[in-house]
């Protein structure tokens, strides 16, 4: 019998998905059918919502589960007419805040992932555009811009970090691969010696490195165990040598790697 | 006065973030101090945060705000003893939840956006190096294995969608430039041609671009009005002629174009 999960919203959903994700990710042995309906905004919307919930209740022979993040009220209500356990953001929360706050909130939709002021907008695509000049070394004369260079080895999740940082944070991250060159004598390349201050590493686990790579270059010496050891070894000794912080990335996602970096950095965002 | 929100998580706190922005956007007249404490795993880190949440509130003068997406019951009831109103996820939410899936949550703190598979891991990190690897046109020979082919004109947001697109749906996203000397004859370029059915195209208000490109070439040809407007009404007259399905991106985030590529194409994500 599978069971299916909605996420309801006037805007993206992005909120309702990550909330519902979030509580689910508590049960993790249930496998769930996850359908989005975003952009409910009207009556009308919310009703076919409601319509379809039901069908797919009807259909599973089980209560669906929705995750709502519908600010109005109106729909809200309707909403809450169907046959499943509906799981409310604004009611479960909006009620205390307001009294809080003691002012009413203002009920536009659609607002959470909204442009909420241009110079935010800008400072995000801008970030962006910074991540990709200065991925994987190709540019280092802006690093005197950059808040972060992300250094390791190659495929161990630098550029996906840097594109997270900036995309989430605003920040100017660059990220610069150390290879075998490197590794020789054990230096800092000279392009990253001005700039040691905002260094930050990451390593990772010699056979996942070589799975990684395996499956972009099977049977060649870059994926080859041996190369990998050597090359997670020198560079953990060249972060030692330099002091450099560093973080054991293996079995992070992209979030834990991104959200570690500025807890253990104290780096500022420029976007909050 | 000031008034602090903090966001408490035992994970990344982007769970805590994502729900108080989209809370805290329903009140968007009152500026607040935002604080996150990610990686709250032990009942001392518990009480560090109430302590210092407490001395928020007394400094500030009025009580401060906590979003908590704590899982563990005692670090929650802990958390609890702040004074400040806390909105707990997991007491508002966990027990509806437990009650209709009829087994207990794990309460495994940190699940949220830990990597729950690596295959999962895998096709993200994939598409974040397709859509690298696609960008701005720089390469056309992989788009039959595009998911979508996102064409405007240049800094009209193409790159950050599709980056976005990668990260949060692990979709194979290309992008490409349309120029003048496209326009020249309104014909889609050679390299498009077999991919119609991949095209989505953004358009951008005249004026709005012409901000943007005078932030990178103030003065130049490439900048001005009138070869902005020039570039916006022949785009338009393109996506006519051939009848490709776009979306007008002025005043959208990153995030609502995204959503609404998703959900106007029909396209299914690779990640859910």
């Amino acid at each position: 019998m599978k069971r299916t999960v909605f996420y309801v919203s006037d805007g993206t959903a992005i909120t309702a998905e990550t909330l519902g994700h979030s509580m689910l990710s508590q049960f993790g042995n249930i496998e769930f059918e996850q359908v989005t309906l975003p952009y409910v905004q009207t009556d009308e919307q919310t009703r076919e919502a409601v319509a379809r919930i039901d069908r797919a209740g009807s259909d599973d022979g089980q209560r669906s589960i929705v995750f709502s993040t519908l600010v109005d009220d109106a729909h809200r209500k309707i909403l809450a007419q169907c046959n499943a356990l509906v799981l409310d953001m604004f009611s479960a929360f909006l009620g205390p805040l307001e009294k809080t706050l003691g002012v009413p909130p203002n009920q536009k939709v659609g607002q959470s992932h909204a442009i909420q002021n241009y110079e935010a907008y800008r400072i995000r695509i801008d970030a962006v555009h910074f991540a990709l000049d200065n991925d994987d070394g190709a540019r280092t004369r802006h690093y005197d811009k950059a808040d972060i260079i992300v250094i390791g080895v190659s495929r161990s999740g630098k550029t996906p970090t840097c594109l997270y940082l900036a995309l989430q944070f605003g920040l100017h991250a660059a990220n610069y691969p150390l290879t075998e060159d490197d590794f020789d004598d054990l230096r800092l390349p000279k392009s990253l010696q001005p700039h040691k201050d905002k260094l930050f590493g990451l390593t990772i686990d010699a056979d996942r490195l070589a799975a990684i790579r395996s499956e972009r270059k099977a049977g060649s010496r870059y994926a080859s165990a041996r190369q990998c050891e050597m090359e997670v070894r020198a560079l953990q000794a060249l972060y030692n040598r330099y002091n450099i912080p560093h973080l054991e990335a293996t079995d992070l996602s992209i979030e834990e790697i991104s959200t570690r970096i500025l807890s253990r950095t104290g780096i500022q965002r420029r976007l909050k």
